[in-house]
C-alpha cells in the first residue's frame, strides 16, 4: 500500500501568533515615522471603505447573528452583537473623528537643560505592537485599531468567536481602506483561529507584543491578566461608590445618585454602592426615589426600615458588581466610616462624594486611591469621551502607565532627546 | 519510644514574602498621606542614623569583605561590595540630597474643563509598594529606600547575599532613623532571607507588591524579567552606539568618542560599538587615539587596514556589552547604515551621533527607537543626576511607564480628581 503523503501539520497558535507578531513589528515600523497627515488620510480611506462595505457586513453579520440565536444567546448578547445600518454608520463616524484627533506622536512632553548643558527634551512615541482580546462587540474591532494606528501603533486583533463573521468584514474593510492610502496591510491584524490557545500564545508573547488590551468580561479580563507576560492595560471590576456626606445638598445628591445607578446600569462607571452619611436628613426620600425609578436596594437593618422595598444585604453585595438595577447601601459613620467601607471594597476605578464641604471634598479626593476620584459629579462620566480624551480604548485601574480612561496618550511612551554641543561627562 | 515533637515547619520563603507585603501594604498606605515636610525629615533623620553609626556599618562591612575574599571573589566584585568612610558619607549625602528633592506626590499634571464642563485633574500619587531585587552594591539598600520613601512607596528590599551583613547593618540605621521621626518600621523592609525562592516570591507577588525593579548583573536582571509576574522596570544590556557621520567635527569626534568608550567603562552608558560613516576622512587618526588609550579594538578588514592593533570582529561582537576596554568598529554607509545597524543591534539603551548636519542629527534623533538619543553628547551621560533629574533608581529600557533614567516620577502614578457642580451625563 502506497502510503499517503502526509498532510503537512496544522500551525500551532503559536506559530500564527509568531508571524502575526513578526509581520506586525514590520508594520509598526514603517507606521512609527508616518507623518499626522498620513495616519488621517489613511483613516478617513477606512471610514469611507466600511460605508462602501455597509451591505458585506451586514450580511456577514446576519450571519452571526443567526449563528448566535441558534445557540441562544441572551437577549443582552445579542444586542452586543447587532450591527445595523445607524450603527455601522456610527463605526464609520467614529473612524473619522479619531483620524480628526491631533498626533501625540512627536509631541513634546517637556524639556530642560541637563547639568552639564545638554538641551534634553521627552518626545512621545508609539509603544510599537498592540494587541487587542476582545468579545461582544465587532466595533471594537474597528475602534481599537483605529485609535492604534492614530498613535502610530501596530494592532493584532483577537475578537470573540460569536462575531467572528462581522469582524473579519470589518476588518477587510478596514485594511482595504488603510491599503488605498498606502499603509501596508500588516498594521492591522485579524488572529485568523479562534482557538483559545491563540489567547494563550498572545498573553506569552512577550517581546512581541508590547502591550495587552482586554476589552470584555470579567472572566476574559480576570484570565489575561492572570496568564499574560505581556503588560496589561485593563480593568477588572467597576465597583464605583458614591457617598452621600451629611452636607449634601438634598437635590444634587438626588439627581447624582439616579443617574450614577441608572443612567445606564450596564457600563464599568455606574454605581454599584450608596454610602449615606449617618447624619444625612434625607435618606428616606432618596432611597423611595431610587426604588420608585425600580431599582433594587439591598442593605442592612435601617435601610430596610426607612425602605420597604429594600432588602437585606448579603456579605458580598459588598464586592459585586450588578451592571443592573440593583444597589448595595449602607449607612456609614461620616466622611471616616466611608472612607474605610472604599478602602476594604472599592475595585479602584471611580469613586464619587456628594457634599456642600470643601474639607471633606478636599480630603476625600485626597485619600481615596482610585484612578477616577468625584466631587458632585455621576461616576457614569467615567468614559474618555466624557473626559474629552476624544476617545477610549478602555479603562485601567492598575497602577503603572495609564490609569482611568486610557484614550491616545496612553497608546505612547516617550524617548529622550539630547542636544549637545561636544558635551562629555567629567 | 516517645516520638520527638516535630519542629513547626519553616516558614516559606512565599510566606515570608506574603507577610511582608502586607506590612509593606499598610505602611504604604500610611505614607500616602504624610506630607512633604514630614518624609523630607524622616529622610534627614536616616542619614543622621547613618553617620552615627558608621562604626557598626564599617564592621559589618568588614565581615562582608572577609567572607568575600575567603570565597575567591574578584578585585571588581570586591571593589562594589567595599564600603570605607568616604564611601558612607557619600551614602548619607545622598540620602539629604534625596530629602532635599521636591515632592512628585500630589503634583499637578494636567488640568482640564470636560465636555460637560467639570474641572479635571490628574495629580501624582504614589505606585504603592515597590520591590527593589539587587546583588553587589551595599549603597542601593539606601539609596533605592530613600527614593521610594521621598515619593510615598514602601520599598521590600532583596539584596545580594555576598552583603548580606552590610545590607542589615545599613538597613537597621535607615529604619532608626526614619523611625524617629514617627514612620512605621515597615516603611523599608529587607527581606529576611537570603535564599532564592525569596526572589520568585517577590516576582510572583502580583498585588503584593506593584513595580519591581531589579539592580544587578545580566543574569539577575533576565531571570527577573523572564519570571516577573509584577511589573518590572529594568534595562538588560546598555549596547550603546555611537555614530560619527561624514560631517562630524574631528575634534568633537574624538572627544566625545573616548569619553563614551573610556571615561567609565563598567556602566550601562558606555559606547560598546562605533559607527564610522565611510565618507568620514579622519577614521585612522580616530582608531589610533582609541588604541592608544589602551582600547582593544575588534572590527572588519578595513578597520584592521586603518589600525593594525585593531583586531577581527566576530558576529556576536556585535551584541555584546563588554563593560571594559573593548570596543567593536564598523564602517557604515552614512546615516542609512548607521540606522540599520543600530536597528538591527541597539538594545534600546542610548545611541549618540556625531554631526554638524542638522538633517541628519534631526533624522537619527527622529528614527533611533532608543530611550535616550542623543547628538553630539557622550552616552555616558545616560544617567539621572545628569539628566537633572536630581537620583536615579535605574535605567529603563522597557517601553511602558518610565523610559531611560527612572527618578521620582517614576515612582508615582497619578489619579484624575473630577470636580462637578451637580454634573450628570446625559
Amino acid at each position: 500500500m502506497i502510503e499517503a503523503v502526509s498532510k503537512p501539520a496544522q500551525s500551532s497558535a503559536l506559530d500564527v501568533i509568531d508571524r502575526c507578531c513578526i509581520a506586525a513589528r514590520h508594520a509598526a515600523q514603517r507606521l512609527r515615522g508616518l507623518p499626522d497627515a498620513a495616519k488621517a488620510r489613511a483613516l478617513r480611506q477606512a471610514a469611507v471603505a466600511i460605508r462602501e462595505d455597509a451591505a458585506v457586513i451586514l450580511a456577514a453579520n446576519a450571519r452571526d447573528m443567526a449563528a448566535g440565536e441558534a445557540r441562544g444567546l441572551t437577549a443582552a448578547l445579542l444586542d452586543r452583537l447587532r450591527l445595523d445600518t445607524a450603527r455601522l454608520q456610527a463605526i464609520a463616524d467614529s473612524v473619522d473623528a479619531v483620524a480628526a484627533l491631533p498626533d501625540p506622536v512627536g509631541e513634546e512632553i517637556d524639556r530642560r537643560i541637563a547639568p552639564a548643558g545638554m538641551t534634553l527634551r521627552r518626545v512621545r512615541v508609539p509603544i510599537g505592537v498592540i494587541g487587542i482580546i476582545y468579545e461582544s462587540r465587532p466595533n471594537v474591532t474597528v475602534d481599537a485599531a483605529a485609535l492604534c494606528v492614530r498613535s502610530g501603533n501596530a494592532a493584532i486583533l483577537r475578537g470573540g468567536s460569536e462575531a467572528v463573521h462581522s469582524n473579519r468584514a470589518l476588518h477587510a474593510a478596514l485594511v482595504r481602506g488603510l491599503g488605498a492610502a498606502g499603509l501596508p496591510e500588516e498594521v492591522v491584524q485579524l488572529v485568523p483561529i479562534q482557538d483559545r490557545e491563540a489567547v494563550g500564545a498572545m498573553l506569552a508573547a512577550a517581546g512581541g507584543i508590547d502591550l495587552i488590551i482586554p476589552r470584555g468580561g470579567k472572566s476574559l479580563v480576570a484570565r489575561v491578566q492572570a496568564d499574560a507576560r505581556v503588560p496589561v492595560l485593563a480593568h477588572l471590576d467597576g465597583i464605583c461608590h458614591s457617598f452621600v456626606h451629611a452636607s449634601a445638598d438634598p437635590m444634587m445628591a438626588e439627581k447624582i445618585v439616579l443617574n450614577a445607578k441608572l443612567r445606564r446600569t450596564g457600563i464599568c462607571g455606574a454605581m454599584e454602592t450608596l454610602l449615606i452619611d449617618r447624619d444625612y436628613p434625607h435618606s428616606a426620600p432618596l432611597l423611595a426615589t431610587l426604588a420608585d425609578a425600580g431599582c433594587e436596594l439591598r442593605g442592612d437593618d435601617m435601610v430596610m426600615e426607612l425602605e420597604p422595598r429594600a432588602v437585606s444585604a448579603l456579605d458580598e453585595d459588598w464586592d459585586t458588581e450588578y451592571l443592573d438595577a440593583i444597589l448595595s447601601v449602607a449607612f456609614v459613620e461620616g466622611l471616616d466610616g466611608a472612607l474605610e467601607h472604599i478602602a476594604r471594597h472599592s475595585s479602584g476605578h471611580t469613586d464619587a462624594i456628594i457634599t456642600s464641604d470643601k474639607a471633606a471634598a478636599a480630603r476625600f479626593q485626597a485619600e481615596v486611591d482610585s484612578a477616577i476620584v468625584m466631587v458632585n459629579a455621576s461616576s457614569q462620566f467615567a468614559d474618555g469621551g466624557e473626559f474629552g480624551l476624544g476617545a477610549e480604548i478602555g479603562i485601567a485601574t492598575g497602577r503603572l502607565h495609564a490609569r482611568g480612561p486610557v484614550a491616545l496618550e496612553g497608546l505612547t511612551t516617550y524617548k529622550w532627546l539630547v542636544d549637545g554641543e561636544g558635551h562629555i561627562r567629567a
